[in-house]
Protein backbone atom coordinates (compact mmCIF):
# COMPACT_ATOMS: atom_id res chain seq x y z
CA UNK A 1 0.00 0.00 0.00
CA UNK A 2 1.14 3.39 -0.95
CA UNK A 3 0.50 6.62 0.92
CA UNK A 4 0.35 10.12 -0.16
CA UNK A 5 1.58 12.75 2.50
CA UNK A 6 0.58 16.27 1.92
CA UNK A 7 1.91 18.98 4.00
CA UNK A 8 -0.44 22.03 2.31
CA UNK A 9 1.01 25.33 2.26
CA UNK A 10 0.09 28.73 0.89
CA UNK A 11 3.11 29.08 -1.35
CA UNK A 12 4.82 25.40 -0.91
CA UNK A 13 3.10 22.04 -0.53
CA UNK A 14 5.37 19.34 0.17
CA UNK A 15 4.82 16.11 -0.49
CA UNK A 16 6.06 12.29 -0.20
CA UNK A 17 4.74 8.74 -1.34
CA UNK A 18 6.36 5.88 0.56
CA UNK A 19 5.33 1.96 0.61
CA UNK A 20 4.47 0.92 3.35
CA UNK A 21 6.50 -2.56 4.76
CA UNK A 22 3.67 -4.87 4.26
CA UNK A 23 5.22 -7.68 6.10
CA UNK A 24 9.22 -6.87 5.11
CA UNK A 25 11.12 -5.34 7.69
CA UNK A 26 11.59 -1.47 8.37
CA UNK A 27 9.29 1.27 7.95
CA UNK A 28 8.68 1.52 4.54
CA UNK A 29 10.17 2.60 1.38
CA UNK A 30 10.54 6.47 -0.28
CA UNK A 31 9.23 6.02 -3.38
CA UNK A 32 9.23 10.08 -4.42
CA UNK A 33 9.05 13.34 -2.54
CA UNK A 34 9.22 16.43 -3.86
CA UNK A 35 7.58 20.41 -3.64
CA UNK A 36 4.68 21.78 -5.59
CA UNK A 37 5.52 25.72 -5.07
CA UNK A 38 3.05 28.29 -6.92
CA UNK A 39 3.69 31.61 -8.12
CA UNK A 40 2.56 33.81 -5.30
CA UNK A 41 1.68 36.56 -8.46
CA UNK A 42 -0.78 34.57 -10.18
CA UNK A 43 -4.07 35.02 -9.40
CA UNK A 44 -5.63 32.26 -6.14
CA UNK A 45 -7.85 30.66 -8.91
CA UNK A 46 -5.14 29.82 -10.57
CA UNK A 47 -2.44 28.39 -8.17
CA UNK A 48 -5.36 26.62 -6.94
CA UNK A 49 -6.30 24.80 -10.01
CA UNK A 50 -2.49 23.88 -10.45
CA UNK A 51 -2.36 22.45 -6.75
CA UNK A 52 -5.16 20.45 -7.55
CA UNK A 53 -3.37 19.72 -11.55
CA UNK A 54 -0.66 18.53 -9.26
CA UNK A 55 -1.86 16.59 -6.82
CA UNK A 56 -4.17 14.39 -9.65
CA UNK A 57 -0.79 13.91 -11.65
CA UNK A 58 0.80 12.46 -8.45
CA UNK A 59 -2.08 10.25 -7.36
CA UNK A 60 -2.46 8.75 -10.84
CA UNK A 61 1.70 8.24 -11.31
CA UNK A 62 1.37 6.17 -7.64
CA UNK A 63 -2.24 5.28 -7.32
CA UNK A 64 -2.13 5.66 -3.55
CA UNK A 65 -4.37 4.06 -1.77
CA UNK A 66 -4.68 7.31 1.11
CA UNK A 67 -3.75 10.69 1.69
CA UNK A 68 -2.36 11.84 4.97
CA UNK A 69 -2.71 15.43 5.55
CA UNK A 70 -1.08 17.23 8.27
CA UNK A 71 -3.45 19.67 10.08
CA UNK A 72 -3.40 23.04 9.33
CA UNK A 73 -1.26 25.06 11.93
CA UNK A 74 -3.88 27.96 12.41
CA UNK A 75 -1.96 31.09 11.85
CA UNK A 76 -2.39 34.18 13.91
CA UNK A 77 -3.16 35.79 10.26
CA UNK A 78 -5.75 34.93 9.76
CA UNK A 79 -6.39 35.59 5.98
CA UNK A 80 -3.37 33.28 6.02
CA UNK A 81 -5.27 30.68 7.66
CA UNK A 82 -8.16 31.73 5.07
CA UNK A 83 -5.69 30.94 2.01
CA UNK A 84 -4.97 27.87 3.38
CA UNK A 85 -8.14 26.74 3.90
CA UNK A 86 -8.33 27.02 -0.04
CA UNK A 87 -5.41 25.28 -0.52
CA UNK A 88 -6.75 22.37 1.31
CA UNK A 89 -10.40 22.10 0.22
CA UNK A 90 -8.99 21.65 -3.48
CA UNK A 91 -6.20 18.66 -2.01
CA UNK A 92 -9.33 17.27 -0.39
CA UNK A 93 -11.20 17.20 -3.51
CA UNK A 94 -9.06 15.73 -5.45
CA UNK A 95 -8.23 12.71 -2.90
CA UNK A 96 -11.76 12.13 -2.38
CA UNK A 97 -12.60 11.93 -6.17
CA UNK A 98 -10.10 9.59 -7.07
CA UNK A 99 -11.23 7.40 -3.78
CA UNK A 100 -8.69 7.67 -1.18
CA UNK A 101 -8.44 7.29 2.42
CA UNK A 102 -8.36 10.29 3.70
CA UNK A 103 -6.57 10.71 7.40
CA UNK A 104 -5.46 13.98 9.21
CA UNK A 105 -2.62 14.10 11.28
CA UNK A 106 -2.06 16.93 13.46
CA UNK A 107 1.62 18.39 13.64
CA UNK A 108 2.27 16.98 16.83
CA UNK A 109 1.62 13.65 15.96
CA UNK A 110 3.49 14.07 13.25
CA UNK A 111 6.52 14.86 15.41
CA UNK A 112 6.08 12.19 17.99
CA UNK A 113 5.54 9.18 15.28
CA UNK A 114 8.22 9.92 13.87
CA UNK A 115 10.78 11.55 16.44
CA UNK A 116 9.36 10.74 19.22
CA UNK A 117 8.29 13.92 20.66
CA UNK A 118 5.76 16.37 20.17
CA UNK A 119 7.81 18.96 20.49
CA UNK A 120 10.60 17.95 18.43
CA UNK A 121 12.62 20.45 16.11
CA UNK A 122 11.83 20.31 12.25
CA UNK A 123 15.38 18.88 11.65
CA UNK A 124 14.42 16.51 13.62
CA UNK A 125 11.94 15.09 12.41
CA UNK A 126 13.63 14.98 8.88
CA UNK A 127 16.64 13.59 10.45
CA UNK A 128 14.07 10.88 11.53
CA UNK A 129 12.73 9.94 8.51
CA UNK A 130 15.90 9.72 6.85
CA UNK A 131 17.07 7.26 9.47
CA UNK A 132 13.47 5.23 9.79
CA UNK A 133 13.65 5.14 5.68
CA UNK A 134 17.33 4.22 5.60
CA UNK A 135 18.00 6.95 2.96
CA UNK A 136 21.44 8.44 3.33
CA UNK A 137 20.62 11.93 4.00
CA UNK A 138 17.57 14.20 4.81
CA UNK A 139 14.57 14.67 2.10
CA UNK A 140 14.97 18.22 1.28
CA UNK A 141 13.35 21.20 0.80
CA UNK A 142 12.14 20.72 4.26
CA UNK A 143 8.51 20.92 2.99
CA UNK A 144 9.12 17.68 1.36
CA UNK A 145 10.51 15.78 4.30
CA UNK A 146 7.15 16.92 6.31
CA UNK A 147 5.35 15.71 3.00
CA UNK A 148 7.23 12.34 3.78
CA UNK A 149 6.70 12.43 7.82
CA UNK A 150 3.06 12.77 7.76
CA UNK A 151 3.25 9.80 5.17
CA UNK A 152 5.42 7.88 7.82
CA UNK A 153 2.95 8.73 10.43
CA UNK A 154 -0.51 7.43 8.58
CA UNK A 155 2.12 4.05 8.05
CA UNK A 156 3.15 3.93 11.64
CA UNK A 157 -0.15 4.33 13.48
CA UNK A 158 -2.39 2.55 10.80
CA UNK B 1 -24.16 38.21 -19.97
CA UNK B 2 -25.08 36.13 -17.07
CA UNK B 3 -23.10 36.36 -13.64
CA UNK B 4 -23.13 33.73 -11.11
CA UNK B 5 -23.43 35.16 -7.83
CA UNK B 6 -22.09 33.19 -4.68
CA UNK B 7 -22.17 33.45 -0.95
CA UNK B 8 -20.07 30.50 0.19
CA UNK B 9 -21.01 28.88 3.69
CA UNK B 10 -19.42 26.41 5.67
CA UNK B 11 -22.68 24.86 5.82
CA UNK B 12 -25.28 26.62 3.57
CA UNK B 13 -23.73 28.68 0.12
CA UNK B 14 -26.11 30.80 -1.60
CA UNK B 15 -26.21 31.78 -5.46
CA UNK B 16 -27.77 33.25 -7.82
CA UNK B 17 -27.84 34.29 -11.01
CA UNK B 18 -28.48 37.15 -12.49
CA UNK B 19 -28.60 38.16 -16.37
CA UNK B 20 -26.93 41.85 -16.93
CA UNK B 21 -29.81 44.49 -18.60
CA UNK B 22 -27.42 44.76 -21.87
CA UNK B 23 -28.79 47.81 -22.80
CA UNK B 24 -32.18 47.44 -21.27
CA UNK B 25 -33.87 49.16 -18.91
CA UNK B 26 -33.24 47.70 -15.21
CA UNK B 27 -30.63 45.86 -13.64
CA UNK B 28 -30.80 42.60 -15.21
CA UNK B 29 -32.92 40.06 -14.55
CA UNK B 30 -33.36 37.03 -12.03
CA UNK B 31 -32.20 33.83 -13.58
CA UNK B 32 -32.05 31.24 -10.53
CA UNK B 33 -31.10 31.56 -7.24
CA UNK B 34 -31.02 29.02 -4.28
CA UNK B 35 -28.85 27.38 -1.85
CA UNK B 36 -26.77 24.46 -1.56
CA UNK B 37 -26.80 22.89 1.93
CA UNK B 38 -24.14 20.14 2.80
CA UNK B 39 -24.94 18.13 5.37
CA UNK B 40 -22.93 18.73 8.52
CA UNK B 41 -22.30 15.12 9.05
CA UNK B 42 -20.92 14.00 6.10
CA UNK B 43 -17.09 14.05 5.92
CA UNK B 44 -15.64 16.89 4.74
CA UNK B 45 -13.95 15.95 1.46
CA UNK B 46 -17.45 14.87 0.81
CA UNK B 47 -19.13 18.25 1.23
CA UNK B 48 -16.51 19.58 -0.93
CA UNK B 49 -17.00 17.58 -3.78
CA UNK B 50 -20.93 17.84 -3.50
CA UNK B 51 -20.35 21.48 -3.58
CA UNK B 52 -17.92 21.32 -6.71
CA UNK B 53 -20.53 18.92 -8.04
CA UNK B 54 -23.42 21.66 -7.49
CA UNK B 55 -21.53 24.61 -8.74
CA UNK B 56 -20.56 23.21 -12.15
CA UNK B 57 -23.88 21.82 -12.39
CA UNK B 58 -24.96 25.38 -11.84
CA UNK B 59 -21.98 27.05 -14.78
CA UNK B 60 -23.41 24.15 -17.55
CA UNK B 61 -27.01 25.10 -16.60
CA UNK B 62 -26.37 28.58 -17.39
CA UNK B 63 -23.34 29.68 -19.14
CA UNK B 64 -22.35 32.67 -16.82
CA UNK B 65 -19.21 35.11 -18.17
CA UNK B 66 -18.96 35.62 -14.65
CA UNK B 67 -18.51 34.28 -10.62
CA UNK B 68 -19.37 37.14 -8.17
CA UNK B 69 -17.93 35.81 -4.97
CA UNK B 70 -18.42 37.43 -1.60
CA UNK B 71 -15.25 38.09 0.38
CA UNK B 72 -14.74 36.12 3.20
CA UNK B 73 -15.94 37.40 6.43
CA UNK B 74 -12.98 36.61 9.22
CA UNK B 75 -14.90 34.22 11.44
CA UNK B 76 -12.85 35.02 15.52
CA UNK B 77 -13.52 31.44 15.25
CA UNK B 78 -10.04 30.33 13.13
CA UNK B 79 -11.50 26.72 12.82
CA UNK B 80 -14.35 28.35 10.33
CA UNK B 81 -12.25 30.67 8.45
CA UNK B 82 -10.29 27.33 7.72
CA UNK B 83 -13.47 25.32 7.03
CA UNK B 84 -15.11 28.38 4.99
CA UNK B 85 -11.61 28.59 2.93
CA UNK B 86 -12.05 25.05 1.97
CA UNK B 87 -15.16 26.00 0.66
CA UNK B 88 -14.13 28.75 -1.05
CA UNK B 89 -11.20 27.08 -2.72
CA UNK B 90 -13.49 24.51 -5.05
CA UNK B 91 -15.69 26.93 -6.13
CA UNK B 92 -12.85 29.16 -7.33
CA UNK B 93 -11.47 25.67 -8.87
CA UNK B 94 -14.44 25.34 -10.59
CA UNK B 95 -15.13 28.27 -11.91
CA UNK B 96 -11.35 28.94 -13.59
CA UNK B 97 -11.99 25.27 -15.23
CA UNK B 98 -14.86 26.84 -16.64
CA UNK B 99 -13.17 29.90 -17.80
CA UNK B 100 -15.39 32.33 -15.58
CA UNK B 101 -13.56 35.74 -14.80
CA UNK B 102 -13.33 36.23 -11.57
CA UNK B 103 -14.60 39.08 -9.22
CA UNK B 104 -14.22 38.90 -4.76
CA UNK B 105 -16.52 41.75 -3.30
CA UNK B 106 -16.40 42.69 0.13
CA UNK B 107 -19.12 42.32 2.15
CA UNK B 108 -19.70 45.78 2.76
CA UNK B 109 -18.98 46.43 -1.04
CA UNK B 110 -21.92 44.48 -1.94
CA UNK B 111 -24.70 46.02 0.67
CA UNK B 112 -23.33 50.06 -0.60
CA UNK B 113 -24.09 48.92 -4.37
CA UNK B 114 -27.62 47.38 -3.18
CA UNK B 115 -28.71 49.22 -0.38
CA UNK B 116 -26.68 52.38 -0.78
CA UNK B 117 -24.82 51.47 2.53
CA UNK B 118 -22.27 49.41 3.31
CA UNK B 119 -23.62 48.95 6.63
CA UNK B 120 -27.37 48.06 5.81
CA UNK B 121 -28.64 44.72 7.68
CA UNK B 122 -29.51 41.57 5.77
CA UNK B 123 -33.28 42.13 5.56
CA UNK B 124 -32.79 45.60 3.60
CA UNK B 125 -29.91 44.41 1.31
CA UNK B 126 -32.85 41.23 0.37
CA UNK B 127 -35.51 43.98 0.17
CA UNK B 128 -33.67 46.21 -2.75
CA UNK B 129 -32.14 43.12 -4.43
CA UNK B 130 -36.09 42.55 -5.15
CA UNK B 131 -36.89 46.09 -5.94
CA UNK B 132 -33.71 46.25 -8.16
CA UNK B 133 -34.62 42.96 -10.27
CA UNK B 134 -38.47 43.99 -10.03
CA UNK B 135 -39.30 40.55 -8.09
CA UNK B 136 -42.38 40.45 -6.08
CA UNK B 137 -40.60 39.48 -2.90
CA UNK B 138 -37.45 38.81 -1.60
CA UNK B 139 -35.28 35.75 -2.21
CA UNK B 140 -35.47 33.21 0.31
CA UNK B 141 -33.79 31.95 2.03
CA UNK B 142 -31.59 34.51 2.77
CA UNK B 143 -28.79 33.15 1.90
CA UNK B 144 -30.06 32.48 -1.70
CA UNK B 145 -30.79 36.60 -1.56
CA UNK B 146 -26.67 37.05 -0.84
CA UNK B 147 -25.87 34.94 -3.50
CA UNK B 148 -28.12 37.21 -5.95
CA UNK B 149 -26.58 40.67 -4.30
CA UNK B 150 -23.85 39.76 -5.15
CA UNK B 151 -24.19 39.18 -8.60
CA UNK B 152 -26.11 42.12 -8.58
CA UNK B 153 -23.12 44.57 -7.30
CA UNK B 154 -20.84 42.73 -9.97
CA UNK B 155 -23.38 43.83 -12.70
CA UNK B 156 -23.51 47.64 -11.23
CA UNK B 157 -20.31 47.95 -10.77
CA UNK B 158 -18.60 47.03 -14.51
Amino acid sequence: MKVLGIDPGTAVTGYGVVEAPNGTPGFGRLIECGVIRLPQRSPLQRRLADLYDEIITLIKRHRPAALALEDAFYHKNVRTTLVLGHARGVVLLAAHQHHLVIAHYPPATVKKAVAGAGGAPKAQVAAMVARLLRLKEAPRPSDAADGVAVALTHIIRT
